[in-house]
């Protein structure tokens, strides 16, 4: 095993199942903890505020605070800034990407955008997916916080903001560019959080299609858990393999 | 050129253009009702119940009945009926659609359904695309009136049911059976009400991704006509040609 200088976590499936906690993963976080080894939990949600996120993990016995946090609404939103600056932004979404988009600046508009962003919205209306429309056939760069297809729920696999997303891109013929797991821009902005290099950087989770493909997109190492989504037989046929598996987090030494 | 004994005629660019009338395709329509030759117009609107596509001709002064249209959800219920018989149906979309299937004595239903059937609904909500996914994940039957990716309004491009669909479509991985131009579901529909047959019937559009395609999948002559979306260089680089070309409707003698 490596010894690594910074940790970047997924959540479900990893630190937990829906409402279990996996005790294995927070007792990772507790050792990352006590050795003072810098962690970010990285997820494709996009609707809570990342205080939110911090308050929901403590309620679990997971130490987290709310700069432990990066979800795909905050690392939109540091990327439109870095890359266009504090232009202004149509938003599609619910609580977290607003407020992202504001906590880095940007002015959140319905008459005027340069940058388009589509995050999960259980309040879209017909209009509001037209305006997104118009703006991105008029030229606005078209953003998306994340590609996930389905969300479970207790109801079952409900539309997620990739199947949402595809209303814009499939009227427009415009596609968007992602930026949650499994595409490297989460991983990059988490990592500049981290403040540690992709060669000391890893990257645990339990879902090949998202966690792992984001780490080896990213550059950067990865350990998958197998408490989560996806299955040893469904890995073991993988082009790219993940650089670390393990049954339960507590193999994992630092 | 060949005498036909039955018509399929499409509407936008091929009757009118927006608000504007094309004259050449009103005589037509004049010349086919003094020679009793029976016509349908076949339209990928769902939205509109039968009665309000006549009268909107009638009020373009175009020779028109209900028994002279065939709407998308016309089509789509119709084909229900007939092959899975009296079943309950899920509806996300507006009059048109909701009207079509109550009239052929099907059940629309919020609670139970073996086949959900998507047009457009301008009056979409999150809740109304969750419970289509659900029901569809269950193993209802998925169709779509039609897979129009975009509308074209006073306002630009605005999206169309085919992107709307394409919510649940991504967020299944199940395709739906689309009934609009182009497949042949709704021109083999049209047939049956206009009385005719294949060999005799021919399908009129400015459209070639759309009517032209239909007639052809419908194996029906197709006769395009140059008022409306596709030019003549579009068209002459297609694979399949339609039968019969004119710059104007006044060329085509009955």
């Amino acid at each position: 095993m490596k010894q690594y200088k910074g940790y970047l976590l997924d959540l479900d499936g990893t630190m937990y199942r829906g409402k279990e906690v996996i005790d294995a993963g927070v007792r990772l976080v507790e050792r990352l903890r006590q050795k003072n080894i810098p962690y970010v939990f990285v997820t494709n949600n996009s609707s809570r505020r990342p205080d939110q996120v911090a308050e929901k993990l403590q309620g679990m016995g997971i130490p987290a605070a709310e700069k432990n946090v990066m979800t795909t609404s905050m690392a939109t939103a540091r990327y439109i800034k870095q890359t266009y600056g504090k232009v202004p932004v149509y938003v599609v979404g619910e609580e977290g990407i607003r407020d992202a988009v504001e906590a880095e600046g940007l002015i959140i508009s319905d008459d005027k955008a340069d940058v388009v962003v589509m995050g999960i919205d259980r309040g879209i209306t017909y209009e509001k997916l037209a305006e997104a429309c118009l703006f991105v056939r008029e030229g606005a760069v078209f953003l998306s916080t994340n590609g996930d297809k389905a969300i479970p729920t207790e109801r079952g696999m409900l539309p997620g903001n990739g199947s949402l997303t595809s209303v814009v891109q499939v009227s427009t013929g415009v596609d968007p560019l992602f930026i949650g797991k499994p595409e490297a821009v989460i991983m990059n902005q988490a990592m500049e959080v981290l403040g540690t290099e992709k060669a000391e950087t890893l990257m645990i989770g339990d879902n090949y299609d998202t966690d792992i493909l984001a780490g080896i997109r990213a550059g950067i190492d990865t350990l998958m858990v197998f408490t989560g989504v996806s299955t040893k037989e469904e890995t073991a046929v993988k082009k790219e393999q993940p650089v670390w598996t393990v049954d339960s987090l507590d193999e994992w030494t630092l």
